[in-house]
């Protein structure tokens, strides 16, 4: 049986680059297990910190791009940890808003201060493959965000945040 | 409450990175749907099919940059799907082998043949950009793999496979 699969260059790329994510999401979530977190609690932290709007699981799920059922399931265990609470909104009951505990408050504001992995990872580029790196990844951003409206009949149009 | 959380240049550089990822992920995952896959399979078939020497399930895990316990559950859905058989190795009675049925050897020449993502994701980016990340790709995967070498006890050396 032939050992070859015969891929274009781009799909070299993007295996390439699915290997490079999941190099960050170990490496990541063996720093973070010090401190007893992991990379989805970390992402849910931040971006219910940094959201302008009161946030609700089927923001956060278009946001993190999850399935809906993965971040329920993802915002309650961290509501057992004690890291979220969640409130009925008061106009739509159906609702639920997800808010910070002085706990998940303190381990948003922590985790910066003790992560090494992000200057770990991008001390061995340049200023200028920094500067490209940022401006291919919001290419790749808005490309991915189109392909999966495309995709998606559901309403899928979080804007970029950061 | 304060909105803002202090975050380095390299840290959001490593926020922005697990966003993209996050997307890739999902377009890919939509449109692998449609024959019947999903991402960790179709990296599992190319990693069973690529590789020179006799797969086995930890061998995997290491390429994969995913827990043994996780990569033991996918292959074995993965055979209950008749996508991969595997067989005890004769040397070594606690080693399995892993390999692809013609199923899963269908599943992965077709796979090149009916994936867009690859390509629309790629087609913003210029000549010098995809020559750019091919390079940040490079370093970043081998940054990574020093810092889970660092903070991993366990054998974990994989090379770089493409």
């Amino acid at each position: 049986m032939s050992k070859s699969v015969q891929l274009t260059e781009s799909q070299m790329t993007w295996i390439r680059l699915e290997t490079v994510a999941a190099i960050l999401h170990r490496a990541s979530d063996l720093e973070l297990a010090k401190i007893g977190l992991n990379l989805p609690q970390v992402m849910v932290l931040y971006c219910v910190k940094t959201s302008a709007e009161p946030m609700t699981p089927m923001k956060l799920a278009r946001i993190m791009h999850r399935q809906p059922h993965t971040v329920s399931a993802l915002v309650q265990r961290m509501e057992v940890k004690g890291l979220l609470k969640t409130t009925r909104d008061l106009k739509r009951k159906n609702w639920v808003r997800i808010s910070l505990t002085s706990k998940g408050e303190q381990a948003m504001q922590r985790w910066p201060t003790v992560t090494n992995v992000p200057d770990t990872l991008t001390s061995p580029l340049s200023k200028r493959e920094l500067q490209t790196l940022s401006e291919i990844t919001k290419k790749l951003h808005a490309a991915g965000l189109e392909l999966i409206r495309q995709m998606q009949t559901d309403r899928y149009a979080e804007p970029l945040l950061w």
